[in-house]
């Protein structure tokens, strides 16, 4: 049995690994030149770099006790992220979670002082249904490329490179179909998805909403929190509602993507926009409404979700006739960066969970929150200011 | 509720269906212009047209007992794939499964004399771990785009035409990398896949291997059988394996993907070529060797696989230490089109399954094998001629 080899060109034909052939194709395609998914830097790749059409997103558990393995895990990825996104259009974004720091009330690692502050647990929220195995995990993993293949290859190295200090747990992988020039993608319900969001070009807006600051660790200083959560989309109604309802619920007119009673995409949302008889506009429990800023003492965060598809499921109704069917599994693997989850995520999502019209039609099936540390400069490697905190460097 | 409108721009916006957004999107792409994705013709897209970077193809069981149902159901798909496929870059492929003609014993839509004499069922093949829910269908659908939104979007749309005739009992996405210019794509084992194949662009060939002849029935006439199988490659242990015994498995070299002991790719296979010690280079029990149509009788069938990836499967060990892990569930949706699956895919596969090295790191998991009919004519629809042939138009 041979030990994972790094797909370097000599690792490749030394042979043992046979991830490469699928890398080299990736890194086939030509780098876009303003597209910066260099490894090391300020922040991490994959997060304010442009949006790749592909993702592939796994939840690892950790399977050791011993600290000094996980900074070793730590420089081992540090290495094969570097090798792998170089020359090739993929991004590779690595997170933390609750249970890296205190699991079960136990400080596994002796990391639980360096737990931030704003990295609260997520609460359950109205409609959550969870499940165990696909929800939480100790430590993340994103890669975003140009194929299928590609990101599941980067991961695929990533995990086997974990063998013996992690394991994984639950993955996601996800798809965007992104048009020509900037338009907004559409999501599975037809509708744009993305229209308002933090814009990655605006340095000042992304410090403001999505970097965390001189208030979190230092090994957190540049980096950011991502919610990932599975949700599923009940295609088997939506597709069964009329275009007018559609709308209602999201706030948004399905062709062009702008507000109700607007014409523009981007034009600013007016929410005190009345009809001829004074009724609002945009519904008081539209998706739009309830996601905005004024809403929402002014919280921004940058959204970054994916289609999915996981086949199809059983499906056995409760009541007569009682119908049993396979139903499409699709959904949205909802995904937002912030600065504070407390003022981001969990306070806009509060509210929606409890008033979106769209509630009926998706449902949180699991996923998490991952702290994000900050890039990785040349010569050092990820968190590594975590670790040389608890002396297990 | 409304009923189903297909996606056409009226449809759009008359407003009930909500999937033309993505599927507008997928047309935005400009069709190359010597791929001949159109609906009509003399065959069905998806066959001999240029593969397409991702599939989505779903089996179907027939849910009412009224074979005018059935064909206003062909009608219908018919209107609807002319539609979907119309500029796009898309192409869909109908089939029917031994079960349209006789399930159980019974001739349930008065077909079973026009199941053709070739279309045998399938049998057990050594080392099957067929999932029944994951097995067989009536009906056939498969949608290859250049997006997993736009073939998603086109079966969607399929399946709620079906509603209350047929509905979905299984479905995989696949992909493939496609290198530039006709370079082989690898599969997830890193192997080029399809380096020996027939030739979509020799007719020669194509008739005598895959269009189905004077020997079928009028409906099948340049119809084909198609075999689609989801295998698991269990990468878990074969990314372990040393290149000189991955290598010794395939046949071939992994990185060049020719044939071991040649240089090209494409040299000619020859399989009695031996080393100093006279032992041959390709091994009895090869990939290669046991595909070989010199090792069954001429035999030569389009292939035309894609990758999978359905997430995480929980794998439990039965020997110590009894280790339980999530594993990655990914492999080949093996698909291959023959005229006669007896002389094809039966006829290779019994050997091959019996003794091909590959098979400690492959399952076949589900799937079956669906007969194509011919492609339609304008003004015709799908298997026209089988339900005008049994009173059901």
């Amino acid at each position: 049995m041979n030990r994972p080899i790094l797909p370097s060109r000599r690792g490749f034909l030394a042979g043992s690994v046979g991830l490469a052939g699928g890398l080299r194709l990736a890194s086939a395609h030509a780098t876009t030149p303003n597209l910066q998914t260099g490894f090391f830097g300020p922040h991490q790749s994959g997060i304010a770099t442009p949006v790749l059409p592909h993702t592939y997103f796994a939840a690892l558990d950790i399977v050791t006790d011993k600290s000094a393995q996980l900074a070793a895990l730590m420089q081992s990825w540090t290495k094969a992220g570097a090798e792998l996104t170089q020359g090739a259009e993929l991004t590779l974004t690595f997170g933390f979670g609750q249970t890296l720091f205190v699991k079960d009330g136990v400080d596994r690692f002796g990391l639980a002082h360096q737990r931030p502050e704003a990295f609260v647990d997520l609460p359950k929220f109205v409609g959550d249904q969870l499940v165990p195995e696909r929800t939480g995990g100790d430590l993340s993993v994103q890669a975003c490329g140009q194929t299928p293949q590609a990101t599941l290859d980067a991961v695929r190295t990533l995990l086997r490179l974990a063998e013996g200090v992690a394991q994984v747990r639950w993955v996601q992988a996800g798809f965007v179909t992104l048009p020509p020039g900037k338009e907004t993608p559409r999501n599975l319900m037809g509708f744009k998805d993305g229209s308002f969001n933090v814009s990655i070009d605006d340095p000042a807006a992304m410090a403001r909403n999505v970097w965390v600051g001189e208030e979190g660790p230092p090994w957190m200083r540049g980096g950011s929190y991502v919610v990932a959560r599975p949700t599923r989309i009940a295609l088997e109604h939506w597709d069964k509602m009329k275009l007018a309802f559609q709308e209602q619920t999201v706030g948004r007119q399905k062709e062009s993507g702008a507000v109700i009673g607007e014409k523009d995409e981007f034009a600013p949302l007016n929410l005190d926009a009345t009809d001829s008889d004074g009724n609002t506009l945009v519904a008081e429990n539209a998706h739009v409404r309830l996601a905005a800023p004024q809403n929402n003492d002014g919280a921004e965060i940058l959204r970054r979700s994916y289609s999915y598809d996981n086949g199809v499921s059983m499906v056995a109704e409760r009541w007569p006739p009682w119908r049993h069917a396979m139903e499409l599994d699709v959904g949205l693997l909802f995904m937002c960066y912030q600065r504070d989850p407390r003022s981001g995520f969990i306070k806009i999502f509060d509210k929606m969970s409890k008033f979106d019209m769209m509630n009926q039609f998706v449902t949180p099936i699991g996923g998490g929150m991952f702290a994000c540390p900050a890039g990785v400069a040349e010569g050092r490697y990820l968190a590594q200011e975590l670790f040389e905190a608890v002396g297990a460097s």
